[in-house]
């Protein structure tokens, strides 16, 4: 029996879409073969591949002037190849540490270019200094924020004011959880695996100008205009990715895409937070004022407790909730397909845990 | 229905395989959801990432002293880590040119170094000079080549004999196709669409002993210390290709292993080669001394029937039959996957459409 699932990333995906690609998993319709089995020159698959773009540009709003990649690897591999493809000639980019991953990005950063940390909340990151304090050089390529940090579980509320500057954002555990104004950051990625599929590829949404000043030594699976041109097919993708993602795009469509989701997002986030506030046994230590509608990390009042904590919420049928081993405690991580119920059932077990242990 | 799948990759994967594949994909065992559902770092993929290292190492025969590696992207990707891994302070690396592949694999490595093409045989491609006609500077990295050559079908039958030269074999379309020596060759790379499964992720077995000179600018996602230190989890990997990779070995190795399945494809193709060499209407280029016992390229008398060749074909249950776009005419990729009827289906049609054509 499925059970509600709140592992961070690789992640719970909707019953409904898995249902879909089972039931074409020996035959993709009339081809004779399973879609991952076809050339990816097929029509088929070149067809998919269209059709994933185009509906990423409807439910993100993205303009002619952008290109949709869909390349190999998460947002570790496109930690490198942004430098490599943005530094367009500059010196130095802008990295605004809020959490773990802005924290690594910055690091992968270093060996193409100087990286100015032009915040760092380390080692809390509870909170997201006003962008008016932020220490961005004059002449950055480029300033790369995490729009949410999943291990800290805080999330910008709104893009960071920085007039002049070309913003790039890590979308991976947030994209399409909410409206988002794509016209207004020069990149925006994200890996699949949290609110758009399984791991293994990454959605690079890029204005084409900052396109064609990459690195020569950047790898052409990961050159951006090179990958434009050849519509993310100048090598083979990974085509059950494909696949996956376009079937968990069609059903994101169906239920009212970014902005529906942004209100149930919302919803989920605001009863479990107000659960942990209202409880003395539980506790969440982020600044309200930025916390993460994806990723809810809370410690017990007796840390003792943690492992019994994981295993009973198991046998409840709720998996995943074990924080990550950088920070310890607990993390609900309530994506897109966490429904409602999962929700409330966590609480559920959160509030006779609490009274049995009290 | 399911048809005889001649595409050259992503190609045709055991029906068995889909069927195991399938039963599981709602949910996994007891764990409450699918495999690519879970965490990376959760017992259940850790512990199927271990199995495939072993398999691997039974499959291949790896000893000790060299790392598996299981890394984002397919053999374009490796073609860049390669150089930015195995250069070790050198200037030059040696390439031989045997068809397309190789050719790129040269192209990505000029990036990082001065690339010698110790052989090339473009444009035909149809043969190999013995070892001792290449020229290999004496102080490269390594001696890079292609062990199988998908569109060209020419494929090496046995190691160049190089002595005191680090061999670098790509093997990404006959892995696992007939015994190989993985202890004479520094490292040996394959993606996996051919032989072992989806695409999207690419095997390295590489001499530990080469391992942690890497350039500085080396994605943390291709670096091989780091990746065979973290157990290839340096970052989320590829998750559903980790579960059907070890679903196809689990079926290579039930079947007999590298050994049978080395039996079976000489069979199927001096099968399909006798027939072409029989017939007046259909023509294979290739000397036979390295023809392809994976892709089989042929040509029709009269180029003007090959559209109607694929149609029919595709009619008659045999579709991924036409040659790639830079040599044109047909080609059937007879993979592990491939069965013995499938090529003799395949004979039965060439018979049938030259009768009616000749």
């Amino acid at each position: 029996m499925r059970k509600f699932n709140f592992y961070p990333g690789p992640s719970t995906i909707a019953t409904s879409v898995l249902e879909k690609m089972r039931a074409e998993f020996i035959e993709f319709e009339d081809t004779g073969a399973a879609f991952f089995e076809l050339s990816h020159r097929s029509g088929t698959v070149v067809d998919c591949q269209r059709r994933i773009v185009a509906r990423l540009r409807q439910l993100m709003g993205v303009g002619d002037d952008y290109h949709v990649l869909l390349l190999h690897g998460g947002a570790i591999g496109q930690a490198a190849a942004i430098p490599m493809n943005l530094l367009r000639g500059k010196k130095q980019a802008a990295y605004a540490i809020t959490g773990h991953w802005g924290r690594l990005a910055a690091g992968h950063a270093e060996a193409h270019c100087q990286v100015e940390r032009c915040i760092d909340t380390s080692p809390e990151c509870t909170s997201i200094p006003p962008a008016d304090q932020w220490q961005v050089p004059a002449d950055c390529a480029y300033v790369h924020f995490t729009d949410n940090e999943t291990i800290n579980g805080v999330e910008f509320q709104e893009l960071p004011d920085l007039d002049g500057q070309l913003l790039v954002a890590d979308q991976s555990s947030n994209i399409l959880s909410r409206p988002w104004p794509t016209d207004k950051v020069a990149l925006t990625y994200a890996c699949l695996q949290k609110n758009i599929g399984p791991s293994g590829m990454a959605v690079v949404v890029v204005r084409k100008d900052l396109c064609g000043e990459q690195l020569p030594i950047t790898p052409a699976i990961w050159n951006y205009a090179k990958q434009a041109k050849a519509d993310s097919m100048a090598n083979t993708p990974a085509t059950i990715q494909l696949r996956m993602l376009e079937l968990v795009l069609d059903w994101t469509a169906e239920a009212g895409g970014a902005e529906e989701f942004g209100r149930r997002n919302r919803a989920k986030a605001d009863m479990l937070y107000d659960f942990i506030d209202a409880s003395d046994f539980y506790a969440n230590k982020v600044d309200p004022a930025v916390r993460s509608r994806m990723n809810i990390p809370f410690v017990l009042a007796d840390a003792s407790l943690d492992d019994q904590f994981v295993t009973q919420a198991e046998e409840a049928g709720l998996i995943g909730l074990r924080g990550h081993r950088a920070v310890g405690g607990m993390r609900a991580s309530i994506y897109n397909a966490m429904p409602e119920q999962g929700v409330s059932q966590l609480i559920s077990f959160m509030q006779d845990f609490a009274a049995g242990n009290g």
